[in-house]
């Protein structure tokens, strides 16, 4: 048989946790499809600093390069906070994501029926809500110099946001294509009237636009994406932007759904198409209040694995039966406490875990 | 008596006719409270672009430095979008800004009661959200170096975030401030995780807090606080942030009121003590598609006259009267058409104008 490998990052917080929860989900698959999983699993983030001393070992970097996927549980916590920045898990985050050439970030912001009520937006307004953000990830102020230096009026601090036509044209093609799989309309948000960066995103957006008729394109200047997330979720399909604004953006988004606990998300590189290499996690962070207690919702996680089955391994009929067995579940009113209106009857992370897997 | 001088730039779309009503209330007052003010009109941004040839004209500039304070109706419109980036309205708005010294945005984002119904959030979680977004106006990416050059991939463009710790001191500073005369909390926000400007940032912030201990600080990550602003909006008072994330935010903020018709704006220099020069306008655009039409909400500009009675001039008495004035012809049921749920009774521009003077 085919044996698939999975890097399996679990990291900090709430990510062992909830990735050991993926984990039954993958076995589970190999009983009912036939399928062969090999996992190989790797230190990464505030645990990889403690063990090894640096957030991402080089032998975690090589595990993930022979893997056909990875799935990232999450990383950080307040005992890694007020290291200095190469002891710090969101370095280890940047340097993967860049290793791996994994430039761009796809989040679905989705509305589950049976959650609406956890929403703060009213019933009406999120209706139909379902979009993704494709978010620009290895480029601009994230990965440019950066410096401190003594001016005139004191010490300084400098960032420099850099982009160049290639990068922006792959993000931008990416988030076309996919677009064309969905309902055709594609908003592009920069900062044109202000930066430098922006303008140069928007002629590379206007200049490919021609190559896919079928979509809708519409330019949104940042600061009025912020406020028509709010007044008008539903009518947003694919939006993609660079990598600062795709970070504040799609937790924006996330969050007005009421389902962040929901949510799974990609990170691909050269290709979305099936059989391209990715790494899965949850949008959700590593929760590190309620670490270590039996109180997470793995569900995000679980939904990552769909999503690696449907754009790493074209395993199409496993991610269905992931995604209705998670759909049957909550159905059926079985709640984590972050999602439950009756704290008191809350499920533990392994018996929602456990209930998936015998949903499937 | 004690002339006051107030440059009055109407500028582009909306803006002319929602200033026309805030120079009624100006009148008003002087007839009400024996004040006297010396308006003088100026051009600014596209109309100054039409008939001038750029967007802050020279004699705008000396009219602004010889006044009291400010008074901007909006500016910007298609017409001039893809414009040079010398002749465009917000290179004139930038422009204003870094002239005049206003390194200071005070963006009140408050709920109307009886405009509750407008939020698209739900009334129970908007309850009690008063906030104040502090942001920095003269530094950061809008102000530090910008280029265009070739690189290894094609045109590459670069903007340059620089901050310095006088910068971010003086804003903080009157962030605290703000923060002591209101509920003594703040929220400072930055991207501490990633950007060196944030770390200074932080680094200056944590260093001024022991100068105000009544005062409750939290940081919080800019992406976390997007969703945070959605989540629990009443529980922030006063943010403080830097100019391309207050940029954003404060447009969140002000959506999630679902009174962004409503909002007004001050930007100030070294002081927001009374008797300080100040720049003040609505927080909503031009609003292009609908000017001329007389269907434009001028409250946002008359309370943007309110505010600047209450921070420039200490005309306490004047505030007080205009903002009763306002929601006492709004608790009658009175609406513009942004705000009426029954369009067809809607009042035009001037008739809401008219009402509020009667009121005052
Ligand atoms: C932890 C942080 C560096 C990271 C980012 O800003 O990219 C996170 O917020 C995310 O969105 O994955
Ligand atoms: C028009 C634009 C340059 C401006 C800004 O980004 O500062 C506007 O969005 C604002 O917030 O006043």
């Amino acid at each position: 048989t085919d044996v698939k490998k999975i890097a399996v990052i679990a990291g900090d917080g709430i990510g062992p946790e909830v990735v050991a929860e993926a984990e039954k989900v993958l076995k589970k698959a190999e009983e009912l499809y036939g399928y062969s999983f090999e996992t190989e699993h790797a230190l990464f983030g505030g645990i990889a600093i403690d063990e090894k001393g640096t957030p991402l070992p080089e032998e975690t970097l090589a595990i993930c390069k022979s893997a056909d996927a990875v799935l990232l549980g999450a990383v950080g916590g307040p005992k890694w906070d007020n290291n200095s920045k190469e002891l710090r898990p969101e370095t280890g985050l940047l340097g993967i994501r860049k290793a791996l050439g994994l430039f761009s970030n796809l989040r679905p912001a989705v509305v589950f029926d049976c959650l609406k009520e956890a929403s703060t937006l009213k019933p009406e307004v999120l209706e139909g809500t379902d979009l993704m953000v494709v978010r620009e990830l290895t480029g601009g102020i994230y990965f440019g110099e950066k410096l401190r230096r003594q001016g005139e009026h004191g010490e300084e601090a400098v960032d420099t946001c850099v982009y160049n036509v290639t990068e922006i044209e792959r993000i931008t093609r990416q988030a076309f294509e996919i677009a064309q799989k969905r309902r055709k309309k594609l908003a592009s948000v920069d900062k044109a009237n202000v930066l430098e960066t922006s303008r140069l995103w928007r002629e590379t957006v206007n200049r490919i636009a021609p190559d896919y008729p079928d979509v809708e394109l519409e330019h949104v200047l940042v600061d009025n994406c912020a406020m028509q997330l709010l007044r008008r979720p539903s009518s947003f399909d694919v939006i993609v932007t660079e990598n600062m604004f795709g970070d504040i953006l799609s937790d924006e988004a996330a969050m007005l759904t009421g389902s962040i606990g929901m949510l799974a998300s990609a990170s691909m590189g050269d290709s979305t198409d099936a059989g391209s290499f990715g790494l899965y996690e949850p949008v959700h962070g590593s929760a590190p209040d309620i670490a270590g207690q039996g109180l997470a919702n793995p569900i995000a996680t679980i939904l990552s694995v769909a999503l690696m089955f449907r754009l790493t391994f074209n395993y199409a009929e496993a991610a269905d039966a992931i995604e209705a067995a998670v759909a049957k579940v909550l159905d059926e009113g079985h709640r984590t406490a972050d999602i439950a209106v009756d704290k008191s009857k809350a499920l533990s992370t392994s018996q929602m875990g456990d209930l998936i897997v015998a949903a499937m």
